[in-house]
């Protein structure tokens, strides 16, 4: 029965001086494996993170472990208790309408001197060098004057500052109505196999703000640097961001089943020892980031949607009818939006009252076999 | 074939100076029967409705009618195009906080002059001329000063305006997640058995500001008031406020279902000749509006609603689990919440994440086979 | 030098666990006077009572007192940080809509059988024994089952316990844009003149849900019922909520000053022994709560406010330009509003763009001079 | 005097099937100077602009012009009209978060073809052509498969399709609490001094998605790609976003001034004959964008903002006061914050309440005099 220990870091204030701060989960490994950091609900609604690293911890507590796994539920504080009506208004700042996982920092400038000073260092040293080089530059930013950082940044930087600890980076999200999918760097798509997640987005090496970028890139980015300079190293972190349904629910034994899958990836990059946990036979599929698309309202209305996710739909097929009460008489009042092309419907908006434009669903197209 | 005309009311304008429109549909009867006002999506997230709506038009275009027929989507175009994220937050004025149904007038202050005057008229000159005195007063209100009017008094009293022609007025709402029910004045509690609906709320002769309340309630005060001068005359008007399930939801082929049961109704008040419209053979249950009861949330967290809706819960049996991953350590993470007392779970609330005191259900409690 | 006390209370728990406290500050006095308690912030705007606190403990600490005061700063935890965009959005429970000052419990019903028990007690018997029975009523209210009290209702509960401990209650507001005025009931209409404060509404025994009201109307009502049966006792408590002026604004010379208001009040009631503070001398003038009254926008647009805030207006006066640029060749695109009455300008609605029906004033009417 | 035509077109639909339509005014010119747009909230909150357009139709009746002048104010039917409590919550898509000034479309890919189709063509047929390219390529992006636009998208296309018409193009911004400045592209900083405002940022040629850019950054590449091949041409368009002051404010007296400005400015680019029309005589001060500088607030709390918009702050002056009456007792509850190098205080934030890392003021650094 291995311990676990809680710590608490203060990621804020709020307007009346209440702190905001954070619970940090960590179980301790023999240090011969990889280091694991999880965090869920970056954003508000997007609670089943939560329930999976409660199921996470029940199973790790009981399991050898070759490396220490931290783990943060409730990551942002502001957006987990934004309420707007019944639903949680946490996907971006309210103030600013900023994506909370839009804020980490992109340390890609440290590389190119990094890589001139360890030209010949042997691989473990680069990856304890870098590791604590990314560790501490991203507390030299917290360390900064208090008024150069912005609520959303201050959050994101002391999540990254733990992340950067560890060689194995899972965030865990939910979209809004959808099906499990997984943000794989394309690198790493070897390891997308060992999720129970039947879809896979493959992105490239650019950094948009998210915690899987700011975690992978870096190493990504050093691993295309010392290519450049003629050696070749693997990349030395793995970072996935891991949709696991929908948002606004919680579900203890789905979240059960989600976390088996996460322990069957972890099993196999040797962090547990004698392990239990394999992956479920299924059939995987994956899309690169450039064909993932969004199909928004073509028209302001009232949507069924009646694409059933992860189902696999051919061109033509119907995916929503658009009810339109307001010209009943004048035109039909009821349309039928169709796919253009072969895809699969991974996820749809949460509301059936959609402006013209509003994102209705998000396709993977040109997908292929994992 | 009956034709279906349309007139757009103006309920009002915003910022920018653009109208705010109600379509307004309206079937003709042979001027037999009861008169019939169907509306729907007062509160913005609860749009199906506006499905039902069309599946009605649909149907009555093609029965003989003994009234005409009246039908209301979108009846309050402000709070159908609220947004606040994915969610319509359209229960209440976004500036107020006024919920948009408890804005309609209270006509009672009319009653007792107008039973002086009809003493001894017959019925039908009594139900003929208090509709119009309804009609009248309301007009009159719309006809005041403008800077008297606020902004949802103005929307609710062009509706109720409309309402106050008819007989029958059917007020089309939704719970947030929510099995089908009803809210049916005490006096009309046989009509309720041709709803298709299994679950059924009495309300007493009180005004709380809502539609069918405005509808009904000077009808049973009128009632009441010759009552008390020795003369008994029926309730001439029945209005029921109709909750189709859940909010944020558009189900054509449930509103098809959904608008056969307002068709019994209408059948078993006289409204169509001939038709093909019978009520379900359904176990339908009833309980006072006082034995509908709230359960808030004890604690704040994330929660797992695990009582099924419409099902019988017995007294001790669990509702939900609240995951509090804030003191996984310090106390046990997950509570069971259980009911304390038989009850029939009808709604819960629709997001995952509550604070203390978040309304978690309503539960019928002490209730009976209608 | 007087000592000051904090404590801590929680009042709630949020989604993550977070729990809601607020902080409470106590200043003793020798026990000879009335005891106060002034709480500030109710409302998440309204700001600038936070700041009176401040110099009020500033000053308090220094004058020698003969009661107890207890002084609460940002009553409402939640309200004080909800934002939307830069406002913040604390009026309402953002989830219900409902005012967080309308959910304060209403006691009357304690006042016959108290009246009964104590038809001949002492004055002072029955000023220590109803208090008690206030504070311990609402005690049991927040001891009884955690799922039957709201969350707006279990933070407007323990804030009552505290108040009811009071002879002197003070809550201190703001309106949007606003000149000062105070909420007076009825009775005290003479101490409103200690006040630094040119405008006083003078409120009758009717209960809303606010603090105030929870605060006096027991006492009035338990007045009323012994005259009922013969016995003429004081109202032994008075209540106000302070208008401080606009919200989202702290202004600390300002506060200074409001605070020397209050504390000339306070001198007035003989809880400062020995105290510099004296009204200031100003015309004061008054009116009826029934005649204050709200001027809703004609019609949807862009307005400039042009009353001066506390100026006298005759009637036929122009408020306010409402711009209409949509129909600017259709129509005259400036609209020139007036007031139809001698009135008072009050206050007005915080932003320029306003819908048909959005409350732009608020006057007083029918105003004298105290 | 001119006639002044109208035009509404239609930018999306929402939920219940209205349509959103924008006012377009236009008042002819002979022909022979620089077409002009200008249009006007774009963000909700900021509706100063739309006072202007109506003091500058009132001026342009009456002037001989040399070239069209396009009119919109109103450009944003969704954020004009978007209330969270009193406050017009338009900055950002409610549903997004993303700002509505950050979706105009960049046209820098149609550069190099258009270079080296007209290596040899004279100024006005380059100036003629790439107008209508520009124009052509945004109607075609209009004309794409209505899916494929997101709501902010299809209303930015919609402004720039008129703006790209356009020699001279103005976007009416405002501040939160703001004094007035300029944002000016580097190339026109010579134009600067004929606006009467005081204060100008300097920006470069990057593209952020704003009407500005999106209307200079074609013309400034343009004009790049051109040297680059080894001829100079001039930039053929000039663009400036103009922040007028603070927002959710109408003042018609301001809005005059405000128009004179703007017409000074059309006089010294020949728009107007024998224009009356001069710049005030005052100091202009400008600083780079790079040098435009926000402070985030160090802690969390309630904020007097003590310095003046416009002044020239010296290094450690206060700029304002931060209470926490959280910890009366534990710290010292009034915090001065101070401005660590010269500075020109732009804008501040408009709520008196913030969180750690909300942005409290911008201000320009290493300013010059213009």
């Amino acid at each position: 029965m291995n311990q676990v220990y809680q710590e608490n870091i203060q990621v804020g204030e709020v307007a009346n001086g209440l702190p905001l701060t954070i619970p940090v989960y960590r179980i301790k490994g023999n240090g011969t494996g990889p280091k694991v950091y999880i965090q869920a609900n970056m954003h508000g609604a997007e609670v089943q993170g939560n329930a999976v690293i409660y199921q996470l911890l029940e199973q790790l507590k009981q399991q050898p472990l070759t490396a220490d796994i931290t783990l943060v539920p409730y990551a942002n504080p502001i957006g987990c208790n934004q309420k707007s009506g019944e639903f949680t208004l946490g996907r971006f700042d309210p103030i600013t309408g900023v994506n909370w996982n839009r804020m980490y920092h992109n340390h890609d400038a440290l590389i190119e001197h990094f890589v001139e000073q360890h030209l010949e260092s042997p691989i473990s040293d680069i990856k304890q060098q870098f590791h604590a080089l990314l560790v501490e530059k991203t507390q030299n930013l917290l360390n900064g004057p208090a008024h150069s950082i912005n609520t959303g940044k201050r959050i994101a930087l002391n999540l990254q500052r733990l992340a950067h600890n560890a060689d194995i980076v899972l965030d865990l999200h939910t979209g809004p109505i959808s099906a499990q999918h997984l943000y794989c760097p394309e690198y790493a798509q070897s390891s997308a196999s060992y999720f129970d997640i039947p879809h896979t987005l493959l992105i490239p090496n650019e950094f948009d703000g998210a915690l899987d970028e700011a975690s992978f890139c870096p190493w990504w980015g050093l691993s295309d640097a010392f290519k450049a300079r003629g050696r070749e190293i693997p990349i030395l972190v793995e970072a996935f961001t891991v949709e696991l349904g929908s948002q606004e629910k919680i579900d203890l034994a789905q979240a059960a089943e989600d976390a088996q899958g996460i322990l069957s990836y972890l099993t196999h990059k040797e962090v547990l020892l004698n392990s239990p946990y394999k992956p479920k036979p299924m059939k995987r599929f994956a899309c690169m980031l450039k064909d993932y698309k969004a199909y928004y309202a073509p028209m302001g209305g009232m949507v069924e949607y009646s694409a059933e996710l992860g189902a696999h739909l051919k061109a033509g097929e119907p995916i929503a009818y658009i009810l339109r009460m307001e010209r009943y008489l004048a035109e039909e009042p009821l349309h039928t939006l169709t796919i253009e092309q072969d895809a699969i419907a991974i996820l749809h908006f949460a509301s059936a009252s959609v402006n013209q434009g509003t994102e209705l669903y998000k396709f993977f197209t040109h997908y292929f076999e994992l």
